[in-house]
């Protein structure tokens, strides 16, 4: 068995914000020369999500308006995390869209659907973060 | 190390529907002749989902409302994505049921509680779509 | 290829509870010998959660009041499911959290990132339940 081990830092301008990480986990299966196994993506923070789905501008609009709908930022008193910290709604968000995805890795290639892309959902930038690979497999 | 795919096709008749994908999996199981592993099953496609719940009837409604009072179909203009499209929705209720589960595989079999059973979840219905087996294990 | 397989049964005393089990996890590391893999814990009823997040209280806090206000406990009858039983909404609260989680294993300990801890939620509690604890490596 192989195995590969792989991290992803990022430093987003933002606070909220989307970034396609398909062909960085793409790389990572190649650098792993596994053939057949599994490749974990998670966020290693735990205001940050790695997810799948549509790389479409208007749809990530939608994202945002509806998590905010879901978990508001603001007002910050909303929530009782929030005292030296203002990120509550972010540790919400993140639960929603969700910590990591397992992808099928086949002939050496990510195994995705036509319109599977990985996702980087920061919910609480604007300082170093990571996300964590971890391929194994034969 | 031994590997196994095997791809699940559907054309549901409706936009949305769950159905209970328990036994094709459990097949496929049997299929790969792993003993001890993981089974991933994930959704294909961005409007759908792999998710483990109960089998009965009247939580399948009340998943069918709640997720219309969460990620409301209606209005479209409710949503950028819809506009060449409809089912902007559909991408937002699959995020909150899940793209995919890891089960794990003991003694030959799926190594799930009492309970648990698996359903493919289809919101944006009425096509052709699938979702994925990927085993790997001894 | 190892494998390694452990259950962690409970019996919390409130509906609904969240309960740290990093420790336990990381235990089934150590028996398990395996060096590089992947850590499957997933909860084996469908009315709990294994989730990675804080470990802090007023977080919690703030999931208990979110939950409730995305799936109210009651009316009961606001749900179909509620008949026999009085417990959609722990169905649906554990949809939003998550059944399962999976967690690198690097040099023979989980891979977590500085903040990430693994917990147990449970929403239909004062029963006996358990999680699974699945590990496969090498």
């Amino acid at each position: 068995m192989k195995s590969h081990r792989k991290e992803l830092w990022f430093n987003l301008p933002q606070r909220r914000q989307l970034l396609n990480i398909t062909d960085q986990v793409a790389e990572s299966v190649r650098e792993s020369e596994v053939r057949e196994g599994l490749c974990l993506v998670n966020a290693m923070h735990i205001t940050s999500s790695v997810f799948i789905n549509d790389d479409e501008s208007g749809l990530h609009h939608d994202f945002e308006v509806w998590l905010e709908k879901l978990a508001p930022e603001k007002p910050y008193n909303l929530y009782r995390h929030n005292g030296a910290e203002d990120n509550a709604d972010a540790h919400l968000k993140r639960t929603i869209m969700g910590r990591e995805v397992v992808v099928a890795i086949t002939n050496g290639q990510l195994d995705l659907g036509p319109w599977e892309q990985i996702f980087y959902g920061e919910f609480d930038g604007k300082r170093r973060k990571r996300a964590l690979i971890k391929i194994i497999g034969e």
